[in-house]
């Protein structure tokens, strides 16, 4: 099913890439920007396990999603190397494999910062956790924040992907400028 | 066809993980260290298309070679985050994409790192390019060095990962500290 056939609704799928830990979470976006939540989880592999049968259990369970819930679009967190972190390689990897299968399945596909998501959230690019995840449940009226927090973080990105809009979509390796950014969202109202 | 129905030999397919340009190298080892040369190539994805359909296309060359050739094992580079290059998240996307391959494919990974290969290969961690792209022409008896560089440095890590042996294999995470790496050369007597 396309958005097309799903009047207006843009269906999203957030990824929150991790090897560990892998949030997955699916919204649909109306045109007026309000949202329903369609499917959250979590995609773990064995941090025992051999590194490539992590990320063939990461494919594994996002491709289930995604034929699942036929998402119009995927929108994955954007992974820096400055972090430089034991962790950040497998986070890229695991970033990779995301991407993947998008294009396997022939979904187009994004990616957003931390901080993009956060301001596209909570109107603040450097608010906490928290924050974020008490917004995501009132955006989608839940009775509590999502959790674990990589949950969260799937569906707060998956709704920053639907409210930045196609122009920020298309450059998965260029990035706006602080300025380019505040004033996209103040074109578009999403400062709160 | 697996190493025990080949007699002895084993066949690695070593990949250089890049976007543009990725390349792929099988050999199949002796037990006598003699090598032979397999199939050498690079798998290409065109730098303005969006990264989802890029790592499709490298997932698409890799998975071709895997399933002509029947490694018995996949040798990646490993990418390092302190080489805070713009580049170096798209390599790590791709090393992953190439980890993913042998996994679905049920075949044994390993990363090595670009001095351990020099050093497998020259006998000298520090060895410049066109030092390993000679010993690998020398060692496969070839009429001139492979080229690009990335089919040459995809050659090297099978090389360098089927006369590292198998102690070296299992922690794709893991890495051999400078002394250990040393002593297990010694032992093992790759010097050269």
């Amino acid at each position: 099913m396309t958005s097309s056939s799903r009047s207006g609704i843009q269906r999203v799928l957030g990824i929150d890439p991790g090897l560990t830990r892998c949030g997955v979470g699916v919204v649909d976006v109306r045109p007026d920007r309000s949202a329903t939540l369609v499917h959250v989880g979590v995609v773990r592999s064995a941090p025992d396990a051999a590194i490539e049968d992590r990320l063939a259990a990461i494919a594994g369970g996002i491709r289930s999603v995604v034929d699942l819930h036929a998402p119009d679009v995927v929108a994955v967190e954007r992974v820096f190397a400055q972090h430089n972190r034991r962790s950040v390689m497998g986070t890229a990897q695991a970033s990779g494999v995301a991407l993947l299968v998008a294009g396997e399945r022939g979904i187009p596909a994004a990616t957003h910062t931390p901080s993009e998501v956060k301001a596209a959230i909570t109107g603040y690019g450097s608010a906490d956790k928290r924050q974020v995840q008490a917004m995501v449940a009132r955006i989608l009226r839940l009775d509590a924040p999502p959790s674990p927090a990589d949950a969260a973080d799937a569906l707060a990105l998956a709704l920053c992907h639907a409210w930045r809009g196609r122009s920020a979509a298309a450059p998965a390796g260029g990035a706006l400028t602080p300025a380019q950014l505040a004033w996209a969202r103040a074109e578009r109202g999403v400062a709160r």
